[in-house]
Protein backbone atom coordinates (compact mmCIF):
# COMPACT_ATOMS: atom_id res chain seq x y z
CA UNK A 1 0.00 0.00 0.00
CA UNK A 2 0.77 3.31 -0.55
CA UNK A 3 1.38 5.98 2.37
CA UNK A 4 -1.91 8.02 0.45
CA UNK A 5 -3.60 4.38 0.32
CA UNK A 6 -2.70 3.30 4.29
CA UNK A 7 -3.46 7.63 4.78
CA UNK A 8 -7.06 6.47 3.10
CA UNK A 9 -7.50 3.88 5.06
CA UNK A 10 -7.68 5.68 8.41
CA UNK A 11 -9.64 7.54 6.93
CA UNK A 12 -7.60 10.55 6.62
CA UNK A 13 -7.57 12.81 3.44
CA UNK A 14 -4.71 15.23 2.58
CA UNK A 15 -6.47 18.46 2.41
CA UNK A 16 -6.32 20.81 -0.77
CA UNK A 17 -3.22 23.76 -0.51
CA UNK A 18 -3.53 26.07 1.62
CA UNK A 19 -2.61 29.83 0.24
CA UNK A 20 1.04 30.69 1.39
CA UNK A 21 0.15 33.95 3.97
CA UNK A 22 3.47 35.33 2.55
CA UNK A 23 6.09 35.27 -0.31
CA UNK A 24 7.13 31.95 0.52
CA UNK A 25 6.84 28.66 -0.42
CA UNK A 26 5.24 25.09 1.36
CA UNK A 27 8.68 22.92 0.74
CA UNK A 28 12.03 23.34 -0.85
CA UNK A 29 14.28 20.51 -2.24
CA UNK A 30 18.17 20.60 -1.93
CA UNK A 31 19.34 17.12 -3.33
CA UNK A 32 17.71 14.19 -1.27
CA UNK A 33 16.61 16.83 1.46
CA UNK A 34 13.46 18.53 1.47
CA UNK A 35 12.79 21.45 3.91
CA UNK A 36 9.16 22.00 5.01
CA UNK A 37 7.65 25.21 6.04
CA UNK A 38 5.92 25.66 8.77
CA UNK A 39 1.97 24.23 8.68
CA UNK A 40 -1.13 24.76 9.71
CA UNK A 41 -4.37 23.33 10.99
CA UNK A 42 -5.55 24.17 7.28
CA UNK A 43 -8.84 23.05 5.28
CA UNK A 44 -11.26 24.19 3.02
CA UNK A 45 -8.78 27.53 2.63
CA UNK A 46 -9.31 28.48 6.67
CA UNK A 47 -7.58 27.76 9.11
CA UNK A 48 -9.44 25.81 12.26
CA UNK A 49 -8.49 24.91 15.75
CA UNK A 50 -6.72 28.52 16.87
CA UNK A 51 -6.11 30.00 20.52
CA UNK A 52 -3.87 28.73 23.14
CA UNK A 53 -3.31 25.06 24.58
CA UNK A 54 -4.22 24.86 28.07
CA UNK A 55 -6.42 28.00 27.92
CA UNK A 56 -8.63 27.27 24.65
CA UNK A 57 -8.06 24.14 23.79
CA UNK A 58 -7.66 20.59 25.64
CA UNK A 59 -4.99 18.35 24.85
CA UNK A 60 -6.65 15.96 22.92
CA UNK A 61 -8.37 18.59 20.76
CA UNK A 62 -4.77 20.24 20.25
CA UNK A 63 -4.13 16.36 19.08
CA UNK A 64 -6.50 16.63 15.99
CA UNK A 65 -4.70 19.86 15.30
CA UNK A 66 -1.41 18.29 15.19
CA UNK A 67 -2.82 15.66 12.74
CA UNK A 68 -4.72 18.40 10.37
CA UNK A 69 -1.43 20.16 10.32
CA UNK A 70 0.76 17.28 9.49
CA UNK A 71 -1.76 16.56 6.83
CA UNK A 72 -1.22 19.87 4.85
CA UNK A 73 2.42 19.20 5.33
CA UNK A 74 1.98 16.13 3.56
CA UNK A 75 -0.15 17.94 0.95
CA UNK A 76 3.04 20.29 0.31
CA UNK A 77 5.47 17.47 0.84
CA UNK A 78 3.69 15.49 -1.79
CA UNK A 79 3.27 18.73 -4.35
CA UNK A 80 7.03 18.72 -4.43
CA UNK A 81 8.06 15.14 -5.14
CA UNK A 82 5.02 14.10 -7.04
CA UNK A 83 4.31 11.05 -4.66
CA UNK A 84 4.57 9.87 -1.16
CA UNK A 85 6.08 6.39 -1.86
CA UNK A 86 9.78 8.60 -3.08
CA UNK A 87 9.62 9.32 0.74
CA UNK A 88 12.85 7.52 2.02
CA UNK A 89 13.34 8.98 5.94
CA UNK A 90 10.80 11.56 7.79
CA UNK A 91 13.82 13.07 9.74
CA UNK A 92 13.25 16.08 11.88
CA UNK A 93 9.57 17.88 13.39
CA UNK A 94 9.73 20.51 14.92
CA UNK A 95 6.06 21.29 16.11
CA UNK A 96 5.22 24.49 18.05
CA UNK A 97 2.02 24.34 20.23
CA UNK A 98 0.49 28.22 20.74
CA UNK A 99 0.47 27.46 24.62
CA UNK A 100 -0.88 28.67 27.89
CA UNK A 101 2.77 29.73 30.04
CA UNK A 102 1.47 27.28 32.15
CA UNK A 103 0.95 24.43 30.07
CA UNK A 104 3.51 21.56 29.90
CA UNK A 105 1.95 18.77 27.38
CA UNK A 106 3.85 19.83 24.09
CA UNK A 107 5.33 16.12 23.83
CA UNK A 108 1.53 14.74 23.99
CA UNK A 109 0.43 17.35 21.19
CA UNK A 110 3.15 16.58 19.04
CA UNK A 111 2.19 12.84 19.30
CA UNK A 112 -1.36 13.80 16.98
CA UNK A 113 0.90 14.28 14.29
CA UNK A 114 3.94 11.70 15.27
CA UNK A 115 1.30 8.97 14.73
CA UNK A 116 0.14 9.98 11.13
CA UNK A 117 3.47 9.57 10.19
CA UNK A 118 4.71 6.17 11.84
CA UNK A 119 0.68 4.94 10.02
CA UNK A 120 1.21 6.51 6.68
CA UNK A 121 4.86 5.59 6.50
CA UNK A 122 5.47 2.78 8.93
CA UNK A 123 8.63 2.22 11.45
CA UNK A 124 11.49 2.36 9.03
CA UNK A 125 10.51 5.46 7.19
CA UNK A 126 8.15 7.07 9.78
CA UNK A 127 10.24 7.22 12.87
CA UNK A 128 11.70 10.75 13.24
CA UNK A 129 13.49 13.13 15.65
CA UNK A 130 11.24 15.79 16.74
CA UNK A 131 11.42 18.44 18.89
CA UNK A 132 8.29 19.82 21.10
CA UNK A 133 8.41 23.29 22.38
CA UNK A 134 5.62 25.96 23.72
CA UNK A 135 5.49 29.19 22.24
CA UNK A 136 3.82 32.44 23.12
CA UNK A 137 1.47 32.68 20.02
CA UNK A 138 2.14 31.97 16.61
CA UNK A 139 0.60 33.59 13.02
CA UNK A 140 -3.67 33.94 12.51
CA UNK A 141 -3.89 32.03 16.45
CA UNK A 142 -3.32 28.92 15.29
CA UNK A 143 -2.63 26.30 17.69
CA UNK A 144 -0.24 24.06 16.34
CA UNK A 145 2.12 24.81 13.68
CA UNK A 146 4.88 22.12 12.43
CA UNK A 147 7.88 22.09 9.88
CA UNK A 148 9.75 19.10 9.17
CA UNK A 149 13.01 17.55 6.89
CA UNK A 150 12.69 14.80 4.83
CA UNK A 151 14.71 12.29 2.69
CA UNK A 152 13.04 11.06 -0.90
CA UNK A 153 14.66 8.92 -3.27
CA UNK A 154 16.67 10.64 -6.14
CA UNK B 1 23.88 42.14 -11.48
CA UNK B 2 24.87 40.35 -8.81
CA UNK B 3 23.29 39.99 -5.47
CA UNK B 4 25.33 42.75 -3.58
CA UNK B 5 24.52 45.40 -6.71
CA UNK B 6 21.03 44.41 -6.52
CA UNK B 7 20.52 45.20 -2.64
CA UNK B 8 22.36 48.44 -3.22
CA UNK B 9 20.40 49.58 -5.87
CA UNK B 10 17.33 49.06 -3.28
CA UNK B 11 19.73 51.20 -1.10
CA UNK B 12 20.27 48.02 1.25
CA UNK B 13 23.66 47.87 2.63
CA UNK B 14 25.22 45.13 4.68
CA UNK B 15 26.34 45.52 8.27
CA UNK B 16 29.25 45.21 9.65
CA UNK B 17 29.42 42.04 10.98
CA UNK B 18 28.62 42.54 14.80
CA UNK B 19 30.23 40.40 17.24
CA UNK B 20 28.60 37.13 18.82
CA UNK B 21 27.17 37.14 21.96
CA UNK B 22 28.55 33.88 22.98
CA UNK B 23 31.10 30.91 22.23
CA UNK B 24 29.36 30.30 18.72
CA UNK B 25 30.26 31.73 14.86
CA UNK B 26 27.93 33.15 12.01
CA UNK B 27 27.58 30.29 9.74
CA UNK B 28 28.68 26.66 9.23
CA UNK B 29 29.25 24.93 6.00
CA UNK B 30 28.20 21.39 5.50
CA UNK B 31 28.99 20.21 1.64
CA UNK B 32 27.07 22.77 -0.37
CA UNK B 33 24.51 23.63 2.59
CA UNK B 34 25.33 26.51 5.24
CA UNK B 35 23.45 26.32 8.35
CA UNK B 36 23.03 30.20 9.86
CA UNK B 37 22.94 31.11 13.13
CA UNK B 38 20.13 33.14 14.76
CA UNK B 39 21.06 36.71 13.65
CA UNK B 40 19.29 40.22 15.24
CA UNK B 41 19.13 43.24 13.76
CA UNK B 42 21.97 44.52 14.43
CA UNK B 43 24.30 47.12 12.79
CA UNK B 44 27.56 49.48 14.06
CA UNK B 45 27.61 47.03 16.79
CA UNK B 46 24.37 47.92 18.36
CA UNK B 47 21.06 46.04 18.45
CA UNK B 48 18.38 48.07 17.45
CA UNK B 49 14.00 47.60 17.45
CA UNK B 50 14.10 46.55 20.97
CA UNK B 51 10.58 45.06 22.60
CA UNK B 52 7.57 43.13 21.87
CA UNK B 53 6.02 43.50 18.92
CA UNK B 54 2.26 43.72 19.70
CA UNK B 55 3.21 45.93 22.13
CA UNK B 56 6.48 47.89 21.89
CA UNK B 57 6.43 48.00 17.91
CA UNK B 58 4.03 47.63 15.49
CA UNK B 59 4.31 45.38 12.45
CA UNK B 60 5.56 47.83 10.17
CA UNK B 61 8.54 48.82 12.38
CA UNK B 62 9.08 45.21 12.95
CA UNK B 63 9.17 44.52 9.30
CA UNK B 64 11.83 46.95 9.24
CA UNK B 65 13.47 45.13 11.87
CA UNK B 66 13.30 41.66 10.20
CA UNK B 67 15.08 43.41 6.82
CA UNK B 68 17.78 44.46 8.76
CA UNK B 69 18.10 41.45 10.36
CA UNK B 70 18.05 39.47 7.24
CA UNK B 71 21.26 41.54 5.93
CA UNK B 72 22.95 40.68 8.84
CA UNK B 73 22.50 36.58 7.87
CA UNK B 74 23.95 37.90 4.41
CA UNK B 75 26.85 39.72 6.34
CA UNK B 76 27.77 36.05 7.87
CA UNK B 77 26.30 34.07 4.83
CA UNK B 78 28.83 36.08 2.34
CA UNK B 79 31.79 35.80 5.20
CA UNK B 80 31.23 32.26 4.81
CA UNK B 81 31.17 31.68 1.28
CA UNK B 82 32.83 34.99 -0.27
CA UNK B 83 30.33 35.80 -2.79
CA UNK B 84 26.54 36.00 -2.51
CA UNK B 85 26.63 35.12 -6.54
CA UNK B 86 27.51 32.04 -4.94
CA UNK B 87 24.40 31.06 -3.37
CA UNK B 88 22.26 28.45 -5.37
CA UNK B 89 18.92 28.44 -3.07
CA UNK B 90 18.16 30.03 0.00
CA UNK B 91 16.23 26.99 1.26
CA UNK B 92 14.57 27.60 4.72
CA UNK B 93 14.13 30.66 7.19
CA UNK B 94 12.70 29.91 10.84
CA UNK B 95 11.67 33.55 12.01
CA UNK B 96 11.60 34.67 15.62
CA UNK B 97 9.06 37.08 16.60
CA UNK B 98 9.29 38.65 20.25
CA UNK B 99 5.58 38.79 20.60
CA UNK B 100 2.55 40.02 22.88
CA UNK B 101 0.91 36.83 23.52
CA UNK B 102 -2.22 38.29 21.82
CA UNK B 103 -0.26 39.20 18.82
CA UNK B 104 -1.20 36.93 15.82
CA UNK B 105 0.50 38.78 13.07
CA UNK B 106 4.16 37.06 12.49
CA UNK B 107 3.79 35.97 8.87
CA UNK B 108 3.39 40.14 8.00
CA UNK B 109 6.73 40.41 9.94
CA UNK B 110 8.55 37.78 8.26
CA UNK B 111 7.78 39.19 5.16
CA UNK B 112 10.21 42.53 5.92
CA UNK B 113 13.23 39.45 5.28
CA UNK B 114 11.45 37.14 2.87
CA UNK B 115 11.08 40.29 0.53
CA UNK B 116 14.69 41.04 0.68
CA UNK B 117 15.64 38.05 -0.31
CA UNK B 118 13.32 38.15 -3.50
CA UNK B 119 14.96 41.28 -4.77
CA UNK B 120 18.60 39.89 -4.10
CA UNK B 121 18.52 36.71 -5.52
CA UNK B 122 15.69 36.54 -7.64
CA UNK B 123 12.20 34.10 -7.62
CA UNK B 124 14.32 31.00 -8.71
CA UNK B 125 17.16 30.98 -5.92
CA UNK B 126 15.45 33.67 -3.69
CA UNK B 127 12.18 31.67 -2.99
CA UNK B 128 11.85 29.53 0.43
CA UNK B 129 10.53 27.66 2.56
CA UNK B 130 9.68 29.33 5.63
CA UNK B 131 8.34 29.51 9.42
CA UNK B 132 7.49 32.52 11.26
CA UNK B 133 6.34 31.97 15.02
CA UNK B 134 5.93 34.07 18.06
CA UNK B 135 8.23 33.72 21.30
CA UNK B 136 7.57 34.71 24.46
CA UNK B 137 11.36 36.48 24.55
CA UNK B 138 14.58 36.88 22.61
CA UNK B 139 18.04 37.73 23.69
CA UNK B 140 18.73 41.24 24.32
CA UNK B 141 15.06 41.94 24.37
CA UNK B 142 15.49 42.22 20.25
CA UNK B 143 12.20 42.05 18.30
CA UNK B 144 13.46 39.50 15.41
CA UNK B 145 15.40 36.77 15.24
CA UNK B 146 16.14 35.14 12.25
CA UNK B 147 18.15 31.65 11.06
CA UNK B 148 18.08 30.06 8.04
CA UNK B 149 19.73 27.38 5.89
CA UNK B 150 21.06 28.27 2.69
CA UNK B 151 22.65 26.04 -0.66
CA UNK B 152 25.91 27.39 -2.18
CA UNK B 153 27.91 26.51 -5.29
CA UNK B 154 30.74 23.91 -4.56
CA UNK C 1 42.23 11.89 23.42
CA UNK C 2 38.53 11.02 22.69
CA UNK C 3 35.53 13.34 23.18
CA UNK C 4 34.59 11.10 25.30
CA UNK C 5 38.15 10.93 27.39
CA UNK C 6 38.10 14.84 27.34
CA UNK C 7 34.31 15.22 28.87
CA UNK C 8 35.87 12.90 31.45
CA UNK C 9 38.35 15.16 32.63
CA UNK C 10 36.01 17.43 33.16
CA UNK C 11 34.32 15.30 35.64
CA UNK C 12 31.47 15.14 32.69
CA UNK C 13 29.60 11.95 32.25
CA UNK C 14 27.36 10.78 29.51
CA UNK C 15 24.15 10.32 30.97
CA UNK C 16 22.15 7.29 30.61
CA UNK C 17 19.54 7.87 27.39
CA UNK C 18 16.17 8.68 28.92
CA UNK C 19 13.02 7.63 27.90
CA UNK C 20 11.88 9.27 24.53
CA UNK C 21 8.16 11.18 25.96
CA UNK C 22 6.39 9.85 22.60
CA UNK C 23 6.65 8.39 19.20
CA UNK C 24 9.87 9.98 18.19
CA UNK C 25 13.50 8.60 18.52
CA UNK C 26 16.74 10.93 19.56
CA UNK C 27 18.19 11.19 16.45
CA UNK C 28 18.18 10.38 12.78
CA UNK C 29 21.03 10.03 10.02
CA UNK C 30 20.79 11.31 6.54
CA UNK C 31 24.23 10.51 4.60
CA UNK C 32 26.72 12.57 6.95
CA UNK C 33 24.08 14.71 8.83
CA UNK C 34 22.38 13.91 11.69
CA UNK C 35 19.45 15.53 13.14
CA UNK C 36 19.17 15.42 16.62
CA UNK C 37 15.54 15.79 18.26
CA UNK C 38 15.02 18.52 21.53
CA UNK C 39 16.63 17.10 24.13
CA UNK C 40 15.83 17.97 28.29
CA UNK C 41 17.64 17.68 31.25
CA UNK C 42 17.36 14.34 31.98
CA UNK C 43 19.39 12.35 34.25
CA UNK C 44 18.52 8.94 35.73
CA UNK C 45 15.05 8.69 34.18
CA UNK C 46 13.87 12.12 35.71
CA UNK C 47 14.09 15.63 34.36
CA UNK C 48 15.56 18.07 36.51
CA UNK C 49 15.70 21.67 36.35
CA UNK C 50 12.16 22.48 35.77
CA UNK C 51 10.71 25.87 35.76
CA UNK C 52 11.52 29.43 33.90
CA UNK C 53 14.51 30.72 33.98
CA UNK C 54 14.01 34.51 35.33
CA UNK C 55 11.38 33.50 37.55
CA UNK C 56 12.15 30.19 39.10
CA UNK C 57 15.53 29.97 38.10
CA UNK C 58 18.75 32.41 37.80
CA UNK C 59 21.47 32.38 34.79
CA UNK C 60 23.81 30.09 36.22
CA UNK C 61 21.49 27.34 37.23
CA UNK C 62 20.13 27.08 33.24
CA UNK C 63 23.73 27.22 32.57
CA UNK C 64 23.87 23.65 34.65
CA UNK C 65 20.83 22.97 32.82
CA UNK C 66 22.07 23.60 29.18
CA UNK C 67 25.36 21.65 30.25
CA UNK C 68 23.10 18.74 31.36
CA UNK C 69 20.97 18.74 27.74
CA UNK C 70 23.77 19.25 25.57
CA UNK C 71 25.26 15.61 27.91
CA UNK C 72 21.77 13.83 27.04
CA UNK C 73 22.42 14.94 22.97
CA UNK C 74 25.42 13.61 22.94
CA UNK C 75 24.51 9.68 24.42
CA UNK C 76 21.81 10.36 21.31
CA UNK C 77 24.50 11.12 18.71
CA UNK C 78 26.65 8.34 20.07
CA UNK C 79 23.85 5.40 20.40
CA UNK C 80 23.40 6.84 16.95
CA UNK C 81 27.35 6.91 15.62
CA UNK C 82 28.54 4.52 17.85
CA UNK C 83 32.14 7.01 18.93
CA UNK C 84 32.02 9.80 19.18
CA UNK C 85 35.29 10.55 17.13
CA UNK C 86 33.20 10.70 14.33
CA UNK C 87 32.54 13.06 14.38
CA UNK C 88 33.19 15.68 11.93
CA UNK C 89 31.63 18.93 12.59
CA UNK C 90 28.93 20.21 15.28
CA UNK C 91 27.30 22.00 12.73
CA UNK C 92 24.01 24.05 14.40
CA UNK C 93 22.49 24.15 17.70
CA UNK C 94 18.65 25.26 18.57
CA UNK C 95 18.47 26.28 22.23
CA UNK C 96 15.25 26.94 23.45
CA UNK C 97 14.82 28.52 27.07
CA UNK C 98 11.81 28.41 28.96
CA UNK C 99 11.71 31.98 29.82
CA UNK C 100 9.71 34.75 31.97
CA UNK C 101 8.31 37.05 29.10
CA UNK C 102 10.56 39.81 30.75
CA UNK C 103 13.68 37.54 30.71
CA UNK C 104 16.86 38.14 27.82
CA UNK C 105 19.55 36.71 28.68
CA UNK C 106 18.99 33.22 26.10
CA UNK C 107 22.36 33.62 24.77
CA UNK C 108 24.44 33.26 28.25
CA UNK C 109 22.40 30.30 29.08
CA UNK C 110 23.34 29.16 25.79
CA UNK C 111 26.65 28.83 26.70
CA UNK C 112 26.59 26.16 29.11
CA UNK C 113 25.92 23.70 26.04
CA UNK C 114 28.54 25.52 23.66
CA UNK C 115 31.54 25.09 25.84
CA UNK C 116 30.46 21.70 26.77
CA UNK C 117 30.81 21.15 22.72
CA UNK C 118 34.37 23.13 22.51
CA UNK C 119 35.97 21.23 25.28
CA UNK C 120 34.74 18.50 24.06
CA UNK C 121 35.55 18.18 20.75
CA UNK C 122 37.95 21.37 20.11
CA UNK C 123 37.88 24.26 18.02
CA UNK C 124 38.00 22.55 14.59
CA UNK C 125 35.00 20.09 15.53
CA UNK C 126 33.08 21.47 17.96
CA UNK C 127 32.48 25.47 16.80
CA UNK C 128 28.75 25.88 15.61
CA UNK C 129 26.16 27.90 14.59
CA UNK C 130 23.60 28.65 16.75
CA UNK C 131 20.40 30.60 18.04
CA UNK C 132 18.84 30.98 21.36
CA UNK C 133 15.63 32.10 22.21
CA UNK C 134 13.07 32.52 24.78
CA UNK C 135 10.10 30.13 24.53
CA UNK C 136 6.41 30.77 26.64
CA UNK C 137 6.94 27.09 28.08
CA UNK C 138 8.55 23.53 27.92
CA UNK C 139 7.30 20.01 27.88
CA UNK C 140 7.18 18.71 31.76
CA UNK C 141 8.07 21.97 32.81
CA UNK C 142 12.06 21.89 31.69
CA UNK C 143 13.87 24.92 31.74
CA UNK C 144 15.82 23.95 28.54
CA UNK C 145 15.59 21.85 25.34
CA UNK C 146 18.13 21.81 23.06
CA UNK C 147 18.15 20.13 19.39
CA UNK C 148 20.88 20.11 16.97
CA UNK C 149 22.57 18.98 13.87
CA UNK C 150 25.95 17.31 13.08
CA UNK C 151 28.42 15.76 10.57
CA UNK C 152 29.61 12.49 10.98
CA UNK C 153 32.58 10.89 9.33
CA UNK C 154 30.95 8.36 6.57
Amino acid sequence: MTPEEKLAELGLELPAAGEAVGSYIGASLSGPLVFLSGHGPQRDGEYHYRGKVGRDLDVATAQQAAELVILNLLTSLKAEVGELARVRRIHKLLVLVNSDPEFTEQHKVAEGASRVLLAAFGDEVGKHARAAIGVATLPLGISVEIEGIVEVAG
